[in-house]
């Protein structure tokens, strides 16, 4: 008989999620249905495969919706995060697994025990970040325990980028996801980690002034920008006593220092909406965060606004923005700042036909071990293929659909709404991965303590 | 038969605001009950007048708060803004007038229709900012009207300050009013205005690098910046073809400059908590917000992180704070960064007992008449006697005071909850204050429209 997965909602990553379960079809006796609000849009070779069925869902007809959960063995969301709660319920309700991309929200933590009693796995946070950053760092955190060492140290960056044969432009980025998410980055509170025993604060006036830097063999130097909350992870991780926790987003080296700009001026604002903003041009966008003069031009007000030289790349970043062209024209209405600076960063950064997209993963491990200080860093690399098949899509993709054939095979033994970071989970799926070219790259080093001066792996 | 005044909350600008009305409860049969938590605190020289009751109130104990407003012909609310609602609905209940210093809530004036229908005046934003500035503002507006005048520019800027002769810290500041609100000034959105017809925003980030002069005869330069929406006055002072609204706070030189230091640390943070402040020492608070090192000092990571020179006077002013001190240690629990920095501020810019306030204020009003392009710029000070007779409690108290008696003897005759903008309120008030020593000086200076250089006056 053939196990039934319920996919809801075909994003950018169902690519490598449903190629991987198709493959499997045949051997592991499969079904795949993909329930999408536009079916239209999946590609003909998935959508003519004789082991997949495509449906039109609205997610919120409750009728439908519970029709196909009813029917499935396993179901997969890759809705937005905060649907996943109405398809959980209907998986207590029916019996059925689940496995998500998301953060867990403390909605679906409340049904723990409900999963628990039914003896069903709601396997969470299984994409690449999170995901495949817990999976490869409780890798070598229980490796290090096992062994007798205790923790001192883990930092963790990983970055969404452009591959270096299509990165093109100033910025060395390109939006390769969710380009709102990059816009708004970091705001709504202080930066919060630890270093040495201490806690340390970053506002977002100064977060993009405070990146560390890293080098991973083949592809140079990356930059790094504090996450929101870093300390959430002691106790996912156990490491409440560790004396530095520090996780973050990978730049390209120059991109943070000149993203501050935009931070300075107030662009990236989402508070407030600016009246009559269709039709503005970029330049007199531009203009409103600067002081009235009757001559000085917003160049050079920008310039001494912001102290930048005449000389500094930054100057020519803002300039391959379009951000003094006045034929250039906003069209949203009524937008935010952080709006209409995303329309205008479309304009630079979104990728062309031919672009590769490219994923980079840096972890840091500080322990003692028999009374020696050492240090392990760990990195990963992946390069999209094509703007289907994107280093994105691969890492988020394949990690939710190995699990989601482990827990088919019950091979996942432990139930309740979780995240992956027990052995049982992570071992087999990074197994598989390496397999598919998701590859950790790790160095002994010698541990420092916390320090943000790049060193070469 | 006695008119009954009663008084809710004896705060910091009771003693103008009883005195005035203690000194003229005889020709005009006034009795004054003053009601707070702590009346025990009242003076004896009020409390012994035998035109004044004083009595113990809860006003969340609605049998004693509704027995007295009943029993008064006028209630004045010097509570918290949050609590005027509890009094205005038992003044629309008992038909009793209502004065306040504060901003009319939305729920506040949800209750105009039913004050209009009972014949009261519900009279609001009648102390200082707001308040005398309306009425000052106004004054001169409906004057340039009245000739046929156009208004073009109107900007607007209040200071609570020390006076020269207290002026003794590097900062030329210290708390005359509520410290808190000093701490988190400017936050919760972006700064708005209109400068030549067209709109300016300043982020937090910004606010305190975007300041304008002023020089007030006799009293040298200060400097004000933004508050955080102009635009709201255009409404309110009928300013909707205005090209330039700017409304702002005034310091003296060099404050906003040397505050933004603090602003780029983190220290005004107001949205989260420092685990185990208490007893945290000061050097220790500023070290949360600097990179870790362990070598480096407090002092070098600071200055080299905001870029400030051995010899620069904020350098000295961040000295003068003790921010480097080990040996002082903070008392609050948990706090947030806002509250720790209000308590190390309180050590250094608390008045002394033989210090005096200073209010400053300084609007300009360009207009256009009969084709000519004309300026008027009006500022006024005022300085405080001594801890009591402050020049925030007159100025605050004396124009509430001298409302209630003339809403007392019918003299203002529009009902509704309203704010002081008509001349029958303001014309009374502003020459009654200028016999008591609050006097504006007024200048016809060239119109230039928007400059943020300092003009002599």
């Amino acid at each position: 008989m053939l196990r039934q997965i319920l996919v809801l909602g075909a994003g950018k990553s169902t690519a490598y999620l449903v190629d991987y379960l198709l493959g499997k079809a045949k051997e592991e006796k499969l079904h795949i249905t993909i329930a999408d609000l536009q079916p239209e849009n999946i590609a003909a070779s998935i959508a003519g495969h004789n082991a997949c069925t495509v449906v039109g869902l609205d997610i919120f007809n409750i009728e439908e919706r519970q029709k196909l959960i009813e029917k499935a063995t396993i179901v997969v969301s890759m809705l937005p995060a905060s649907l996943h709660i109405l398809v959980a319920k209907d998986c207590v309700g029916f019996k059925k697994h689940l496995v998500t991309a998301s953060y867990v929200s403390d909605e679906l933590m409340g049904l723990d025990k409900q999963v628990k009693e039914n003896k069903l796995v709601f396997m969470n946070e299984i994409g690449l970040d999170p995901g495949i950053d817990h999976m490869s760092a409780m890798q070598i955190i229980d490796d290090i325990r096992d062994k007798g060492g205790k923790m001192l140290l883990f930092e963790s960056f990983t970055g969404g980028l452009v591959a270096p044969e299509s990165d093109t432009n100033l910025w060395n980025y390109k939006f390769t996801w969710n380009p709102r998410n990059v816009v708004v980055a970091g705001q709504g509170g202080a930066a919060k980690f630890m270093q040495e025993g201490t806690y340390k604060y970053i506002p977002y006036n100064k977060l993009f002034r405070r990146t560390e830097f890293f080098d991973v063999k083949g592809f140079g130097r990356f930059e790094g920008y504090a996450n929101r909350d870093s300390l959430k992870y002691r106790e996912v991780y156990g490491l409440q006593d560790v004396l530095t926790l520090y996780r973050g987003t990978m730049r390209r080296v120059g991109f943070s220092k000149a993203w501050n700009m935009l931070v300075e001026l107030g662009m990236t604002d989402d508070t407030y909406t600016i009246e009559n903003s269709e039709n503005m041009s970029y330049r007199e966008f531009t203009n409103l965060f600067l002081q009235y003069s009757p001559t000085d031009s917003v160049e050079l007000k920008l310039r001494h606004y912001l102290k930048i030289d005449q000389d500094d790349v930054r100057w020519a970043k803002l300039v391959e923005l379009h951000l003094f062209d006045d034929t250039k024209k906003i069209t949203i209405k009524n937008g935010t700042p952080a709006q209409i600076l995303q329309e205008i960063l479309e304009q630079s950064w979104t990728l062309d036909k031919d672009d590769k997209d490219m994923i980079v993963m840096y972890h840091k491990f500080g322990y003692s071990l028999n009374g020696e200080e050492k240090q392990i860093d760990s990195n990963m690399v992946v390069l999209g293929k094509n703007q289907t098949h994107t280093a994105m899509a691969k890492t988020v993709g394949l990690p939710v659909a190995i699990a989601t054939l482990l827990i088919l095979n019950n091979k996942i033994t432990n139930y309740g709404v979780q995240i992956p970071i027990k052995k049982e989970v992570y071992e087999p799926i990074l197994n598989e991965l390496k397999e598919h070219g998701v590859i950790f790259n790790e160095f002994n080093t010698a541990y420092k303590g916390y320090n943000s001066i790049a060193e070469h792996s």
